[in-house]
């Protein structure tokens, strides 16, 4: 056999679950399927197709930050959230995996570290062995909401460590990253000579207005390095156009230098296509469009969720404040693998705790993205399978 | 200052002849560009507008490899290439930068390397140690017309080395790889269990017919894990598009695995545009027009340039087979770059042989995508300057 590297020697046996959804839909059986998250499948708006066909599209002008009017289009859209920011210190990129493949490669030498929060999102582990660095998670705290408690990040802090990764809002816990939260944050990673990756492609789905969040660390004067992600998958529901961005911030020397070696990591890729940065002005302009349709979806499928939970439930909805999921606490018995192959045979499906790392209790997590007509279908099985296992 | 990556650490010192033209074009006086290389700014034929408005543009059916249509379409252009290969052992990407980063982290730890031919258009050593990978040259000698000698693939060996580089037909020495070459190659590979990473981006370039020539590895039965490299970029002239793709090969069982874990890596990323990939029938059908248009373009050029030569002059065109590039040997005094500070002077801007890593004397290089206009006002400056320093 021949060679091949340990940093891409993933593990490809499919999970019991998998393989009973498999087995499912061979059967031209497919569930209620409660965890969608492709936007562009679910009802919701599209642009209009012009907005792809910009005149121009052919002719390719390498510029290796992204072309000045897409960076002043994202410039565009952060003022009009209310985030002044300077389109010179805007990256793009092809989406958000490769800006972290590129921060990896700027922040870390092979071995180094970055601290991932837990619960989370899987990918991070598997962007980040890909660039041959580690990952160190720092918990996020149930008692706390899954907010940032900075002492965890602290304490699971090593020698090689050299960036801290944040979700805001988390993913799939919903907890938006509070003022003092970012404040305690910024003391440990200004001591600790620590870069911030703050990972902000949710933060446009806040439920609800609240005092004292963070909706982005673009454009605050912080004592570290500042890497702000985003891009058009979240915020536009446009995952196929392949473009994401990245806001560098902090002090003027690090963020300069950070810039300019972007520049040549991105120079060796120029990864992003001409159509969809020409279209850009149009599918920004879409992007309100998109997330208040988006957000009717999900309040009214929380709210419904909310209903159908029975008074004494031994399973919880989570509090949360924003994101597209939901998160439920279950019983402990007969455990999140068991239940979710239980609900399978219900005809729902849904997203054991595990995968997201969940720590402290057995938690399944549902898709409020998933179709109204879906999602009510799927709560009558849901509670009567929840109910029997409390 | 903050903490970056030494891999990250890249010279950012601007060359003398850097310097000189930015002052030129500071002045408003432009030089004649024979180092042009963007296809879409020749005057060549671009594909029907149309062609990037295909209905379902916005849907997103994330695949990992690539959409399957969009991969029929790239195994029927091989087919009318002449390659038989399976769609299924086709990997698309977003360029074949991004294959390569893919290929490194398949086939090398930190710290292994790749051998990479010299001389060779100097991309691979930037995108390898991004990638904490690391490279060995290997020389294409002169004598051999800048041919696959695999004597020296094998001399250029180390301990940790993984795989060989070759560039068919050779960028920018244009000499296309032969049968008995490969066949040697090949013997190396399996006898120091190397991959083969095969860059075919201009094997659609040959100027004229001739026998004995590898066109392509892919399709083949060779004893190695084989990946042949190709894009949109030059294949139909469209590098903005951003798609390119990799065929997989060799013996079964490795074939399989690589495959198995490129479709991991290209999981994390899902890179590739949903347009461009609909589009491609449409796209790929345009290839022929453009590359019978290029054809004639570099064809006029190189004759021009061989009739613009002086009888006796101390200056030669060097015999080359396809690309889109001319190699000169000019005389070693007074030295590559001030040879072509001198022709910069004179209002000619070519590339110095050392930006390739030429050896073994001093060389220029031109651009034959140059438009005729300009490639044919150059050649009196040219010669002029060029016969001075004889």
């Amino acid at each position: 056999m021949s060679r091949f590297s340990l940093r891409s020697d993933f593990s490809r046996t499919p999970n019991p679950l998998a393989e009973a959804l498999a087995g499912l839909r061979a059967q031209g059986l497919p569930p209620l399927d409660l965890t969608v998250s492709n936007p562009t499948r679910v009802g919701l708006p599209a642009p209009d197709a012009g907005a792809l066909h910009p005149p121009g599209a052919f002719d390719y002008a390498p510029e290796a930050l992204g072309l000045p009017s897409a960076r002043e289009a994202v410039a565009g859209y952060l003022r009009s959230r209310g985030t002044a920011v300077s389109p010179e210190h805007l990256v793009l990129s092809a989406s958000t995996s490769e800006s972290y493949g590129w921060l990896f490669k700027l922040l870390c030498e092979p071995g180094d570290d970055v601290l991932v929060p837990a619960p989370c999102y899987p990918l991070f582990e598997h962007l980040a062995r890909l660039e041959a660095v580690q990952t160190r998670s720092y918990r996020l705290p149930l008692a706390h909401g899954f907010g940032l408690d900075a002492g965890e990040v602290e304490a699971a802090l090593g020698p090689r460590t050299r960036a801290v990764l944040i979700i805001n809002p988390g993913n799939p816990t919903g907890h938006f990253l509070h003022e003092g939260e970012l404040a305690a944050l910024a003391d440990v990673c200004a001591r600790h000579r620590l870069a911030l990756i703050s990972d902000e492609v949710f933060a446009d789905y806040a439920w609800a207005p609240a005092p004292g969040r963070v909706m982005t660390v673009a454009g605050r004067a912080l004592p570290m390095p500042t890497f702000s992600l985003s891009g058009l998958s979240k915020v536009a529901g446009l995952p196929g156009l392949k473009l994401g961005w990245m806001h560098v911030g902090g002090p003027d020397a690090a963020r300069d230098e950070a810039l300019a070696r972007l520049e040549w990591v991105a120079d060796t890729y120029l990864s992003v296509a001409t159509p969809v940065q020409l279209a850009l002005p149009r599918l920004l302009a879409h992007a309100p469009v998109f997330q208040q349709a988006l957000l009717e979806r999900v309040r009214a499928n929380r709210e419904h969720l909310a209903r159908a939970r029975p008074p004494g439930a031994t399973w919880d909805v989570l509090p949360a404040h924003g994101g597209w999921s939901a998160v439920l606490r279950i019983p402990r018995e007969p455990g999140e693998e068991a239940m979710c192959l239980a609900l399978l045979e219900a005809g729902v499906l849904v997203q054991p705790g595990y995968f997201y790392d969940f720590g402290g209790g057995a938690f399944l997590v549902l898709s409020l993205l998933t179709p109204p007509e879906d999602f009510i279908a799927a709560l009558a099985p849901l509670t009567r399978v929840l109910g029997a296992a409390g």
